[in-house]
C-alpha cells in the first residue's frame, strides 16, 4: 500500500455509538463500505471529525482495526496517531503499519500552544523512529501551528514524511507551502482540511483533502474533486457554493462534529449517543438543525422531505438567507473561541 | 463615468511626497499616467495603501483632485471618503461628486470597533444621503468589520451602495456574500484587496481586486487578471504564486506601505519621505528590503539587477527560501498586532 | 501649572451636544464646574471616552479651549492631542501649551497597528519638539500597542515625557512598565485607564486613574481612591465591587460611550444627539439601558429610582446576576471585536 | 479531609523523572516532604505544570498515589482528574476519592473549544456524579472557557462543586465570579492560578492561589501570601515585584513548564529529562536560562551563585532590563499562540 503520493479526497471518519456510547461496530463496518461504493479515495478514522480525543487509547486501536479489516485494501487508509508523548504515539505508528495502513496522520501537540522549535523537534523525533509513513496535520484553531520552515525542513530531513494535511484554509499559506517544499520533494502531498475551500485549493495546486463533508455527502465532494480537475469550472462553482451552505449549517450551528453526525443519521446509519455531554436546549436545537439539514439533503435528492415538508421554492436558497444570518453569530462566537 | 458594475483591477494609489513630506503633484501625475499606460482599469485614491488617515482633510481632497484631473476620464477612479463621523463624509461625497469620480469607498469606522447594528446604521446614513455610488470597503484587520447580514441589508435598501470591496482575503466569507447579495442584486461588485488570494478570488467569483501590488507591478497583475478569466489556469498559477512571494516580501518586511513604496521607487518615481517616522534601524531595513526587491523586479525585467548582482541560478528561488522564513516571523507579529 | 508628577483621578470628559449633533458649550461649561465640585483631580479631554476621532480638527481644539477656560486653573487638564501625523501632533500640542494645560495626551497611531520601532520612532520625533509634557496613551484595544521597552526608552531619552496612561487593565503588565521606568524617572507617572482595576492597580503602585466613570459617579470613585490610598481595604473592596458592576454595565451594553453619556443624562445634564448613528432598534435597548443605569445609581443615592421603581429587595444585588449573563455574552462580542 | 473551604497556596506539582523519562518516584517524594517543610498549604498534582497531557492514564494515576502516599495527611491534596470522556473522569474522580484526597481539580474540555452549554452540560454530568468534591480549573489560554454564568449554575446545582481556579489573571472576571457566586455559596473558594497577579488577586477578596512559582520558591510564595493577608501592604509589594520578575523569567522563556523545571533542579532535585522533546538550540537556551535563574534565586539567598558569579550590583535589578526587552518579545510570540 505504501507508494504513491496521496490524492484525492480522503473522508475523515464519524463513529457509530451504540446507546452507551460504545462503539457500534457493525454500523461502523456499513458506513464505511457506503462511503467506498460512493467514490471516496480513501478514508480518514481519528481526526478531529472523528473525535480522538474522546475515545481512549484502546478505542482510538480499534477504531483502526476495524475499519482498515472491512476496508480490505479497496482504499488506502489514513490513519490519525496522536498520542500522549513522542514515545505512545510512535508505538501506535508500529500498531497502524502492522495493520497495513498507507500513512499516519499526526496533530502538532495541542493543550499546550508549542513554538517552531518544540513543533519541529516533535516532528522530526517522530519521523526518524517511524515505520511507516507520517502526514503532519496542521490544524491551529485546536493545536500547536505548525509553519511553513518547519514544514520545509521536516520535508528535508525525513523522508517518512510525505505530506501535510492543512484545516487553516488558508490558501496564501498553502501556497507558501507547496513553493517551500515541492522543489525539493515533488513526491510530497498537499491536502487541504477546510472544505469551505476545496475549489481553489484544489485550483491553486493541492492534490485533495480531507472533508468532512465527504462523510455526508460523498458523491457531492467527489464530483466537486472531478468537475474541478477536468476544467468544468461553472459547474464546479455551483457545487461549492452549495457545499459552502451546507458545510456552514453543519459546522456552525451545532458544537463539532455534532451537525455532521446528524446529517450522516439523514443519510441512514445510526449514529447513537455522542461522547460529548449535550442539555437539552441543545438537544433540541440539534433537532431543528437536523430538519434544516434534511431540505438541504432533499434539494440535492439525497434524502426525502421532512414531513410537513420544506420552504417553498428552491429550498437551498430559502435557506441561505436564514442561514446566513445564524451562520455570522456563530461564526462570531467561535471567533471568540479562537476557533474560525 | 456612473454606469456598469465596477469590474478589473483598480490600483490603491500610493501618494509621492517631496522631501517635506508635502504631496509631490508633478509625480503623482506621472504615476498616473504610468499606471494607465500598463493596462489598469481603475485608481483607488485614499485607501488604506494611499495611507488616507496620515493626511488632513483637505490633503485627502487635493490627492482625489489631481488624481481625477490627470486622469481625465481615462479609467474610472474609486476615491475613498472616509471622515470623521456621517456628516464630513457625505460632505467629502459631495466634493468627489463635483470630481466625476465613479464611486467612492468608504471603510467602517475604525478606532472604536463597532457592532453589526452601527456599521449598518452608519452606511444606512450615508446611503441614503450620498449624491454618489458606494462602495462598502471591509478590512477587518483594521476597522470594525462588516459582516454578511450587513452587507445583504445594505444592497436591499440602498440602491446607491454598488460594491464592496473586502480585504479579508476569507474565502468562504466572499462566497457567503456573493449567495446572500447576488440574487437581488445583480449589479453588486464584489472586488478582493488581497493580492495573495486574487487568482482563486476570481475564479470563485469576484468582478475584480483593489491590489496595493498593480501599483508596482500593474503588467503583472493585469496579465494574472487576464489569464485567469481566459481559462490560462497554469500560468495564471505560476504568475500568482510569483505575486505571493513579492507581496508578502513588500507587505510583511516593512511597516504598510512602505515596502510598496520602495518598490515603486525602484520602477522609477520618486517617492519621497513617507508620513511615518522611521529610525535609522527602519531606514536601513528599508534599504536592505529594496536590493531584495530589485532582484525580484529584475527577475521579471522590470528592473535592472542591483549593482553587485543578484543571488545565483533562479533569483526568485532562491528568494522564495529566505522570504519564507523571514515571512513566518513577520506574520507572527503581525498577528499580534491583530493584522494578518 | 507644569510641575508635579500627575497623579489622582482625571476625569476623561464626554461632550454634551445640542439638538443638531454640535458641541453644547454651556453645558459643557455646567459640567466642568459639577466634576470639579465633586473632588476629581483632573480634568482630560479628547480621550476615547470624549470621542476624538468623532470631532474635526477644529472642534477638538475647541473642546481643550473651553474646558481650559472653565477650569481656569482649579484643576489640571491633560488634553488628547493626536492628529494624522507628527507634524500635525506637534500643532496641536503649541496650541494646548497656549492654553496651559498641564500636559497633553498621545495615543499611539491607529488604523495601521504599528510595530514597536515604529511607536518609539513616533513619540521620539513628538517628544524632541513638543513644548508641553506629554503622556503616552496605551490603549491597545484601540491603537498600536506601547511595549514595555518602548516606555522606557522614552522615558530615558525624553524628559518631556512624563506619564503613561494604560488601558489594558493588565497589572502584571503595569507592574513590569513601573519596574523598568522608576528607577531612572522617579517623577514618571502611571495612570491605569481601567475603571474595573482601578483599586488594585492603587495597590501594586499606580499614581492614579483616568476613569471613565468618574465622570458619572465622580463622589464613588474619588471615595474609591482615598479609601485605597488610606489603607481602609475593607470598604475599598465593596466599592471597586460595585463599581465593576456599574462600569460593565455602561462599557458593555451599549457602544462605547453611550452607556456613560446614558448615566451622565441621569446625573442631570444634556448630552443630546451623540456622534454615532444609532438605528431605532439601539436607540431602544439604550433606553432601556438607561432604567438599569437609574436603579443602580438611585441605590447609592445619586438619582431617583425610575417611575415604576426598581426590583424589590438589594437593588444591586438583583442587577447583578442579570447584568453578569448579559454581560458575558457582551464581552464575548467585544472580543471577537478586538476590544475586550 | 473534605471539610473546609480552600484555601492558601496550593503547588502545582511538577514531576522529575528519570534518564528514560519515566517517573522518578524516589524523587518525587524527597520534593512533596520539602515543599511541606517549606509552608504550602496544599499539592496539586497533574495540572498544567504537571503536564497532565503528557502522561498516561495510569501514569497520572501513580503520580497522585504517590503524593498522597507520601504526604500521609500533612496537608490536603487536589488532583487533577481530566479524562477523555465524563466516563473516564469520574472513574478518575473514584479512584482519588478512594486514595483519601481533599478534592479534584477538572479542566474544561479542550483540543475541541466548547461554548458555554457544553462547558456546563459537562460539569453537570460530573457533579452529579463524583463521590469527591470537585475544583473547576478554567484556563483559557489552553481550554474551553467556563463564563460567570456557568461558574454561578454549577455553584446553585451541585454542591460537590465547591471552588474554581481560575488561570486568567484577569481580576475584573475574578470579581464578577466572587459576585456571581458567593451570595448563595459562601463556602465556595477561588483560587488564582496567575502568580503575577498573586497580591492584587488576594487583597480583591481571593481565597488562595494555585501558582506555580510555588513549586520553585516555597517561602517566597507563602510570605507573599502572609503579608498580604496581614496587610504589610508595602513589603508585600516589594516581593509581587520580585515574583514577577522571577515568574516572567521562568514562563516566557522556555517551553512551559521548562523554566520551572530548571529552577527546581537550582532548588536541588534531579528532574530528568522531560517528556517534551526539545532541539540542541532549546538545551542550550534552556541552559543560559537556567543561570539567569540561578542569579535571581542567590539574590534571595535560595543558591549560590552560578561559577563566574553575577551582573555586578544589585542582580536583580540589573536581570529585570535585559529580562523586560526578552519577556516582551517572547510574551508577544505567546499571544501568537493564544496563550498570554
Amino acid at each position: 500500500m505504501a507508494s504513491g503520493r496521496l490524492q484525492g479526497i480522503f473522508t475523515p471518519n464519524l463513529v457509530p455509538h451504540d446507546a452507551n456510547g460504545n462503539i457500534n461496530e457493525a454500523e461502523l463496518r456499513r458506513y464505511v463500505d457506503w462511503l467506498i461504493d460512493r467514490g471516496v479515495h480513501g478514508l480518514y478514522p481519528n481526526g478531529s471529525t472523528g473525535e480522538f480525543t474522546r475515545f481512549t487509547v484502546e478505542e482510538r486501536r480499534r477504531i483502526v482495526a476495524i475499519i482498515a479489516d472491512q476496508t480490505a485494501g479497496r482504499v488506502p487508509i489514513l490513519a490519525g496517531a496522536a498520542e500522549a508523548n513522542v514515545k505512545e504515539t510512535i508505538a501506535a505508528c508500529e500498531y497502524y503499519h502492522s495493520l497495513g495502513v498507507r500513512a499516519v496522520a499526526i496533530v502538532a501537540p495541542f493543550y499546550y500552544k508549542l513554538g517552531p522549535d518544540s513543533v519541529l523537534q516533535y516532528f522530526r523525533d517522530i519521523g526518524r523512529n517511524t515505520p511507516i509513513d507520517v502526514t503532519l496535520y496542521n490544524i491551529p484553531m485546536f493545536a500547536s501551528p505548525i509553519d511553513v520552515p518547519t514544514v520545509q525542513r521536516l520535508s528535508e530531513e525525513c523522508e517518512k514524511i510525505v505530506a501535510i494535511k492543512d484545516s487553516s484554509g488558508d490558501i496564501p499559506h498553502m501556497i507558501r507551502m507547496m513553493q517551500a517544499v515541492r522543489p525539493n520533494r515533488p513526491d510530497f502531498a498537499f491536502m487541504t482540511g477546510w472544505d469551505a475551500a476545496l475549489m481553489p485549493m484544489l485550483l491553486i495546486g493541492c492534490d485533495g483533502g480531507t472533508n468532512a463533508s465527504s462523510g455526508v455527502v460523498p458523491e457531492l465532494t467527489r464530483k466537486l474533486y472531478d468537475l474541478t480537475l477536468s476544467g468544468q469550472l461553472d459547474e464546479a462553482r455551483r457545487i461549492q457554493y452549495d457545499l459552502v451552505t451546507l458545510f456552514d449549517t453543519m459546522i456552525y450551528q451545532a458544537e463539532f462534529p455534532n451537525g455532521f453526525r446528524a446529517a450522516v443519521e439523514l443519510r441512514g446509519f445510526h449514529m447513537g449517543t455522542g461522547r460529548l455531554p449535550q442539555s437539552e436546549n441543545q438537544q433540541s436545537d440539534l433537532h431543528l438543525l437536523s430538519r434544516t439539514l434534511q431540505c438541504m439533503l432533499a434539494s440535492h435528492g439525497f434524502t426525502d422531505e421532512p414531513v410537513g415538508g420544506c420552504p417553498v421554492g428552491d429550498a437551498s436558497s430559502v435557506d441561505t438567507a436564514e442561514v446566513t444570518r445564524i451562520v455570522q453569530t456563530v461564526v462570531a462566537e467561535l471567533k471568540r473561541r479562537g476557533i474560525a
